[in-house]
């Protein structure tokens, strides 16, 4: 029950559609006991500066979930970001400490390890593709490389966005062999889709699939449905998947923790999110 | 359950701890299958220009509630307002058109006089004393005018606040009676505390209750307790009382059919806000 004494989370992207951290976060607070409640505000782009600059004061505000398209424009918002949001180039939790300054850090990357790792993949040693490097892209790479990755292939549409996070990954991870310019997925042990194609009906796929070899991880940011047309083809060729959910249910207990609310373990998190439910 | 499908209804205000809306709407909403949220969002007086200028334009949004300290301000940030929002000088509802323009209304003081209506209060010919002309004060003495009564006299601790409310009344009813400058609340048939006094532990009494004769209606806009100080005093003194949250209860009906919502009625809003209490 929403009172005036419940603290907020704001939900900041755009579109809000297909936003489904509410419909986990919240059901979890009520099954704890605790007053707060994540509620979407959906704000384009070229409103968000002015936009953060007045959430942020909401007298009732803990913090923030940042997601596309706000994810890399808001490291130039926050009075201070985690060493990991700099290496990714991009914020998707904002907390506004006691003295009203934003400390912004980033999960998306650390779920999608957590989410492997449950899966039984040991990053370390692997050569990983990731296409897309926008915000969530980056935080994949950067978390990929923090948790031993020897190769990473980047690939974007924008051949500079690319570049400039293999730029920052060099800095942070001098050992790490980074190369750009080919989504050919042949051969990796795991592939990323990071990019939003697949949300729409009618996105062409991110990358030649029938290039895909069977074993090969895939992994995918899109929520919007479980199974993307792009899971959907690495499945009918006996690649495992990963999908935009499970990524994001595992990144889930480090934003709690990084707002305050406690510790929450993914399957409390489902639990709660799926009761209720036929 | 709130998604990023939800409708949002922003709930402006400072502060926002004695908030009631949201556990009036949001039971209704959900007992019609409504899929909308009252979200609080405290901002304070010197952020709100800012905030509502970048609320407006959240995209899940289509309008909000406001309460003190905005309801004044907002007349001057709105695109339109209707002609009762004009006289009160006051704004506690806003509508986000199709264009993105915004519609400005308010509904205290119709909720103020449908609840003394409902108790068998007939406004017409009556004489009435109103304490505070702020945004409330002022909402309630045009919507008493509007009803009929003959006499109203205003009272401010900033005598330039009630002039200027006397001056808005006799330009849109010029029959109607108007003094300014006495709070003394003998002899009327109706005296209404439009002041926040009564919110805060200790707050003084908003005019000299010793001086309250028999049978004047009492009415009250503080809602953080059911039964103020005032209204304490007005019962022991064989005054029948209208408490804050009647009047809040009757403008809700008002405000649903602004926003689009459909009809509600009282007891049916009533009942859904009760509904899983012990």
């Amino acid at each position: 029950m929403i009172t005036g004494k419940t603290t907020l989370i704001a939900h900041i992207g755009y579109p809000t559609d297909h936003f489904k951290a509410p419909m986990i976060y919240n059901p979890w607070f009520e099954s704890k006991g605790i007053d707060a409640v994540v509620m979407p505000m959906g704000v384009k782009p070229e409103d968000y500066v002015a936009a953060l600059a007045s959430i942020r004061k909401f007298t009732n505000l803990k913090g923030a979930l940042i997601t596309m398209p706000h994810k890399v424009t808001t490291m130039s918002l926050v009075d201070e970001a985690s060493p990991t949001a700099h290496v990714a180039g991009a914020c998707n939790a904002l907390l506004v400490r006691p003295d009203g300054s934003l400390m912004g850090d980033q999960f998306d990357g650390l779920g999608f390890v957590l989410g492997l790792k449950r899966k039984g993949f040991v990053p370390a040693g692997k050569r990983a593709l990731v296409v897309g490097s926008g915000g969530v892209g980056s935080a994949i790479a950067a978390s990929l490389a923090d948790a031993g990755v020897t190769e990473l292939t980047l690939f974007d549409a924008r051949p500079e966005g690319a570049e400039g996070l293999a730029q920052r990954l060099q800095k942070y991870f001098p050992q790490l062999q980074v190369s750009t310019g080919s989504n050919d997925p042949h051969g990796y042990d795991l592939v990323v889709n990071a990019t939003p194609m697949g949300a729409q009906d009618g996105d062409p796929l991110p990358f030649d699939v029938s290039r895909l070899i069977p074993g090969t991880y895939v992994g995918e940011v899109v929520m919007k449905q479980t199974i993307t047309p792009l899971l959907a083809e690495a499945q009918a060729r006996q690649c495992p998947i990963q999908t935009g959910a499970e990524m994001l249910i595992e990144m889930i207990p480090a934003y709690l923790a990084f707002f305050g609310f406690g510790k929450a373990t993914p399957e409390e998190l489902m639990a709660a999110s799926n009761k209720g439910k036929p």
